[in-house]
């Protein structure tokens, strides 16, 4: 059967003050009321039940994402005790999914983008789980074509044709710098790596087993207790002592049989306020209202953000980035957005957790 | 017997969105917790007896000053049902004093400014009651000694000495341009005009007898019902009929025996947000920072004022006044902080009275 893993772990220190320790981005309400984690969830729920859609994030967060997403049974909901990367996320889920069906089919997925328009994506999805099923040993990852030479992303060089859209991988890159970025684009046979990948439960974990070893044994024996009294204690006891690494470091860039479905879509990573820009369209003076109570008098090119129906007015003001939390504001140039971790680690130094 | 008269009226448009229409500027705490109000109430209490002491301000502000000032009994809470300006704001206390007490000296207050020090204020305002009791015929105004040529005060030119730091005036003037309240200042017998009084309660309603017969009539009418149970009803029914106008129109300018006392004070109008650099020290980048959790990071030369423990931060901006409150966030250049009023126009034709 089909089963979509959604990842949603991640504090976003790039969007505070709305993203929060206790609160990761996922579950922000940013875009009319729906949260990243509510569109992604919606997104597969096009193809899937609520009953096969799992979604592993950090244990604290597990009230924050149950309370986002009430379709969800309970015991879809997995819960890290703390952060050990993307290769233990994906290996749990994968040995929680075995466990309860030996022959499952899994999609990995984030929460950090808007994808659109959501009827490719669901094109995509539909043919990389098609491949998944037909080919038992394929590592099957999601490669989103490059609209642009973006320097934040890894990149995938596609090899030969195995079908319409779906490719051998030659490749997996490192973030590019600008100049090889541009090469990539104009080349043709490069595509973003999305981070989503699709393939038998059974598949990835023999691949852990060859080159995550430690990890593939912790994880076996937490995915035999986890729906018995002992999850918790064998949880906290053995997870905390894998080794954090990457899906991408510890297995795809290493694996034989791993294949690219090409996705046609507008991806932007939410990673940032000034990603806002490419999301919500503008007045006629250039701001992006992304708050549901905003006036601007004379100002231009300014970023507003907030959850609720706080008001932000503004008055011959340029450029700015201005977020309203309830308790924390953010006022920054749109250049100076990029220093945000930085203020938060000063947040922290100057007033301890009470902000943070 | 001495008492004194505050007047908290006018909701500070300048200063939204902490001021506002139920909450006028008086009453905000703005500065270590202390609102306008308190400040101008425990300068008064270093000579006076809470018994003695009195505010008049709108109706709808009466619970926000009884809650601000519990010391003083509820018959010292004078409440307009509407706006008729001082000059029926100074008659109805005079009224209701001359009722309570026919020998009332009384001292008229403002609640916009911060005045330093103390004990100078105090000085100076001993001496205006002193005068007031002895002159029984005078009206007394204290002018505060000009340290810049303010454009936005009106000035009293004083004239011969009656004893120290008393005098006649011969004039009271508009609000002048600066080359001539340069000439002001530099002639050295000006000064500011500061809307401070003291007099006989009997004094100014002969005046008012005189120069403004019909408000003279009505709030006679209004004074005998007082303290009794017609009070509400007479009130709503003759106050509203009193025509606006300003003491200073209606009696200063016209009268015959005005004394000014000179007050050596720094005295500075809490009118708009920039008045705020002259009252709270700002930090090495020139940031002045009235709230109680702030963080600049590389920001210049800005004013950020909150009431509570809402943190504002910055990255990188300059000149910026930037204030929080419950519902509102306002973030505007120094230059346009004088656009404010035309901002919360624009704020109560797109959302009504909810902000303003």
């Amino acid at each position: 059967m089909r089963h979509a893993v959604i990842m949603a772990g991640g504090a976003g220190t790039r969007l505070w003050p709305l993203s929060r320790v206790a609160r990761p981005k996922q579950v922000l309400r940013l875009f009319g009321g729906e949260s990243l984690l509510r569109h992604a969830y919606e997104r597969i729920a096009g193809l899937l039940e609520p009953d096969a859609i799992y979604v592993i994030t950090g244990s604290r967060y597990l009230p924050a994402v149950a309370e986002e997403l009430p379709e969800l049974p309970e015991r879809n909901l997995l819960g890290e005790p703390q952060g050990r990367d993307t290769a233990n996320a994906v290996g749990l889920a994968a040995a929680v999914l075995r466990q309860r069906d030996p022959d499952a089919v899994m999609g990995i997925f984030t929460a950090d983008h808007i994808i659109m328009p959501i009827d490719r994506f669901r094109d995509a999805l539909d043919l990389a789980y098609g491949v998944a099923e037909r080919e038992a040993n394929a590592l099957v990852t999601l490669g989103v074509r490059p609209s642009s030479p973006h320097t934040g992303y890894g990149y995938v060089r596609r090899g030969a044709a195995l079908a319409e859209r779906v490719y051998g991988v030659e490749e997996f890159t490192e973030k590019p710098d600008l100049a090889r970025a541009t090469e990539y684009v104009a080349a043709g046979n490069y595509y973003w790596n999305s981070g989503m990948f699709t393939w038998r439960a059974a598949t990835i974990l023999d691949q852990l087993h060859k080159y995550l070893p430690k990890s593939y044994e912790g994880l076996s024996q937490i995915a035999v207790a986890w729906d018995t009294p002992q999850r918790q204690e064998r949880l906290e006891r053995v997870y905390p002592t894998l080794i954090k690494i990457s899906i991408d470091f510890a297995v795809m860039e290493r694996a034989e049989h791993v294949l690219v479905v090409e996705m046609d879509c507008q991806w932007v990573d939410v990673g940032s306020w000034t990603a806002f820009e490419s999301l919500v369209s503008a007045d006629a003076d250039g701001n992006v209202n992304a708050a549901s109570a905003t006036l601007n008098l004379g100002s231009r090119g300014n970023i507003l953000v907030s959850e609720d129906d706080h008001l932000i007015a503004t008055i011959g003001v340029d450029d700015l980035v201005i977020v309203h939390s309830a308790d924390a504001t953010l006022i920054c140039t749109r250049r100076d957005a990029q220093s945000i971790k930085e203020l938060v680690a000063r947040v922290r130094q100057q007033f301890g957790e009470k902000y943070v």
